[in-house]
């Protein structure tokens, strides 16, 4: 049974402990994701040397391929994949609902055609969960209905809905409740009555946890913000919650400031992969000529694996010679940025200094738009006049 | 200045000590290749836990990408790529000669395109011997004229002319002597009194060590094996011989035999980047739809990270689902079978155990085919046979 306990708060930031079967999880976490059961470009045990306390995979990718058979007969995702700490699964109801013209939605579940071949699936709470629980994983998400903003209010209405009938169901289906925890995911679009009435839905379930989907789906950023918040507070205290999808370094401080406690984002392997890294001076592009011969490291305040032993000017060449060491040292680097900011955040919330910690973690990574959005008044004060229904 | 000592001899097989600037290579030793300053897909951190004692690197493609300068900035190839253990770079000779259409020989050296942008470069002798230097490699090898087989006698001569001259005038440009041991190669295609004259020439400049190039084109395995057999018999016992561009895993067993003592080859890389697996059972495709339930290891006799952790269920997903870690892990393995099987070659001339376990490793990795190549008469004692000129 998972249990989750909030050590520190400094504002709406939380300092949590979260308690799995395969491990313990500080908060604030960014989980790096592992899609298709990898952690794109990186060995589980470069991932264990960055010190990610847990990873995330994803039911829908891993329902088409490689199926349930090969993870079952392997022993369950952990063993499948080499990697002995937590593991969350997102529910797969965002990818399934992405699928624009080849699902259908009904009351019971939705109909859809596979990515990859065109054959023909259905996702049922019941069967989502069983999925999960077959894999063996840590957490294991609700299915939920997801919209694309902007969109009807009806189709939002009905999104909630759903949503909260279908999280009941999975409650229903959910067996193995010591090895998997089981998480609700709010909806409701940018509308508050919405999110509220999805939240209160959910919370009536008592389910061990909370997400909040439907967001960084394409809406500003200072929306984003007032919504999480808002949403962050319509739920317990003594559950975790997780913003899914975020994101960059600026999102992940804001969605903490918002008191958010987990966030996962492909964000630092697919930079990793495009030659784009994270600094503590900004997005750096290492195919500019300007890289070719900086013997800097990538981000001379990082003691990374990268950032000790290798230079610009060598992952600029790997780059431009096509060669996968390139990828392979650049999302190591990029996952190491934002592993080593949750774990500066926790340690700030702990000594009471998170807002001077915020501001300067803010000041150091943002570009000069975030800067922009968080100056005076200020993106916490605005999240926190929006808060107010 | 390097130096080397036979240590133990067991018929022609040879088990010797390579001692250079950056440490010390037992012999026979397979050296994995890192064509653009990276052994494709693996960190210079996992290539030292494979055990590798030295790499090889390639001055054609450094020479193009990055160019002299970025390495030249970062310190030399080894603090470029992060490499501490000694490097091997090929001349390019090999490569420019490729380039067909696109260079043109004169007694000086040989104006070509690049394949990269067609932009025109020349090699000389003093050229590549500079450049190498500069690098900081261990071992540089002498710029050869290499001719596609088959050859012309006239071609094949003057190959062997030039590569003598050229030869001679490297030694005459080698000034950093403490630090990069000197390499010259024999040419001469499959004609013995050509092989005969080439390598006369060269022990003639009293060289660090010598390497057999121009085999593994295209000839039969019993034609390259009784090649590379003649042409060591007319080597100085006192120092290294290299077989350039060997081999699979029967070919560096046939050249151990031939009394090789260092070879290379992307071999294991490349397969490792297409799902073939070296393994005791012969070469595996891991895309064959047989392996997708398949929860054995790699090889059940290799103790690699990845043999000890991976199952072929987890690979043969990895490559159907494009993952780079299915390329990564393979070539470790690869890797790591090719060294394992140099490592037990040493042990066994060690011992006075050669012949013993030389069958059997050939029974047991080999394929039907290299099988009934080394049965009766086997090919030793044909490569003996064909030896006495």
């Amino acid at each position: 049974m998972s249990s989750f306990t909030v050590r520190a708060r400094d504002g709406a930031a939380r300092r949590g402990t979260l308690r799995l079967a395969h491990g313990v999880v500080e908060t604030p976490i960014f989980m790096p994701v592992g899609t298709a059961a990898t952690v794109k470009g990186l060995t589980p045990a470069e991932v264990e040397a960055l010190g990610a306390q847990i990873i995330l995979s994803n039911t829908y990718h891993l329902w088409m391929r490689p199926g349930r058979e090969p993870i079952e007969a392997c022993g369950g995702l952990h063993r499948f994949m080499h990697w002995e700490r937590p593991i969350l699964t997102d529910s797969g109801g965002f990818q399934v609902f992405s699928l624009q013209g080849r699902r259908k939605l009904d009351d019971d579940g939705v109909l859809f055609q596979s990515h990859i071949d065109g054959s023909r699936h259905r996702f049922t709470p019941e069967g989502i969960v069983n999925f999960q629980e077959a894999l063996g994983v840590d957490i294991a998400m609700a299915l939920d209905v997801c919209v694309k903003l902007p969109a009807k209010r009806h189709d939002l209405e009905r999104s909630v809905e759903l949503t909260a009938a279908w999280a009941r169901r999975c409650k229903e289906a959910w067996t193995r409740r010591e090895a998997t925890a089981l998480f609700g995911i709010v909806q409701g679009g940018l509308d508050r009555d919405l999110r509220a009435r999805s939240a209160e839905a959910l919370v009536a379930l008592d389910l061990p946890g909370y997400a909040i989907g439907g967001l960084s789906v394409g809406e500003t950023r200072p929306e984003m913000f007032a919504l999480a918040r808002y949403t962050a507070s319509l739920l317990p205290e003594g559950r975790p919650r997780y913003l899914m999808g975020v994101g960059t370094v600026v999102d992940i401080i804001l969605a903490i400031e918002a008191g958010i406690d987990m966030f996962d984002c492909v964000y630092p392997t697919r930079c990793g992969r495009n030659a784009r890294a994270i600094t503590r001076s900004g997005e750096l592009n290492l195919r500019m000529a300007r890289y070719k011969l900086d013997t800097a490291p990538i981000d001379a305040h990082c003691t990374c694996y990268v950032c000790r032993n290798f230079t610009r000017a060598y992952l600029a060449h790997l780059f431009r010679a096509g060669e996968m060491l390139g990828a392979i040292l650049l999302s190591y680097h990029n996952l190491a940025v934002l592993l080593e900011l949750t774990a500066q955040a926790r340690a700030a919330i702990e000594r009471g200094a998170w807002a001077a910690w915020r501001d300067e973690a803010l000041h150091t990574f943002g570009d000069e738009q975030a800067a922009a959005t968080v100056a005076a008044p200020g993106i916490a004060e605005r999240c926190a006049e929006h808060a107010r229904p």
